[in-house]
């Protein structure tokens, strides 16, 4: 069974620097010429909300919102981020050095053609609604739907 | 060289959050029909301890058995964990939503057939013995038996 | 198209217990045979950094540099840290079970042939230059290569 030339990655973490790692293998490969799948559960939904959106609608879901608010603006890096520090300083580098934002990053992705899945059981676990998700993403879908992007994949990580 | 249809992963973490995420990716493979193999390594053992076991005779090992005591229903999430809070929390909205708990998954891993294998390395520097583990797990091996598995896999995750 | 007999991994994390899973297993694989490539990205580089470097000269390269002292006998393991104190119990427990060190798990990786490769956007972005890294490494690559390095690879983590 000859497997196609795809990259496919779970995105769970929603570490800023995980994020961004993610995106620049994601449109690196997509560049060239690498069909890239990305499916994003747990706290990889930071990168596919839309800004500013509360995600959950009880208790427990309005809660997580809140200490977990959306957007891929808003995201710190795993390490140094001091109250918001780190993310202030890691967006001001980037800067300085020309080096593309998140959300440019996001934007390219989408434009390269990148499949951007959500996985259903994160979405129904966090009570996160299809209109918090960015427009590019596809329908919600099961494990088993990232599990045979996989398999036909050449390189899967987790990231 | 032909690949199996097999997934391999090494599970080094201990976080709920990405113990969960492993063993639903195992599930889901392992009902596609996949062979699915797990290398459980440092804090992965977490996922493979039975309850209340402490880790270690040594003074270290004690130490580190205290702030780190085994079993798959003591572990917090890797983000929001606030003593205890985002465990209880999780679960809940786990409950809520009908959504499997990690020992219900960890179990129908084990029905399925999913390969547990402990790192000898691990075992032998945390102190940790097989009397510790869950009796599913296979022998304890080296490092170079899950090599040989990921040779033999179509995708290897490092979770 | 064959893929080559090449395990790949993307270098992440700077966390002294998975720079010690990611050597262990790119040793144990390059020791069964295989060819293994180590793409060295962000907090990554301080495995790959020579001792007691500063990274960066600019204000914001020095407060990273500054939090983020390079060398491989000075990253503390990803919990229990505790200003030290996990490093500290794990060398301890480490020397006790004849375990390799750090230092010699990477000069071991050197001698058998492991590809270190520097990840040049983050040598940029962290104001890192090639003085400050270990003689053993490539010149910095951009994204692509590492992509072409997993192309070719069985199996490829992301750690």
């Amino acid at each position: 069974m000859e497997k196609d030339n795809k990259l496919s990655m779970v995105v769970f973490s929603g570490d800023m620097d995980k994020v961004m790692a993610a995106l620049i293998i994601a449109t690196g490969a997509a560049a060239s010429g690498m069909d890239v799948t990305m499916f994003f559960t747990f706290w990889g939904f930071k990168a596919i909300e839309t800004e500013g959106a509360l995600t959950g609608k009880g208790l427990f879901g309005r809660m997580l919102g809140l200490m977990n608010r959306g957007g891929v603006d808003t995201i710190g890096p795993s390490r140094f981020n001091f109250g918001g520090m780190g993310r202030w300083m890691m967006k001001k580098m980037m800067k300085d050095k020309n080096a593309a934002s998140l959300r440019e990053l996001r934007d390219l992705a989408i434009e390269l053609g990148v499949k951007m899945m959500p996985c259903q059981m994160t979405m129904e676990v966090m009570e996160i609604s299809k209109d918090n998700l960015i427009p590019a993403t596809t329908p919600p879908v099961g494990v088993a739907a990232f599990i045979d992007e996989a398999v036909h994949s050449k390189s899967t990580l987790f990231i």
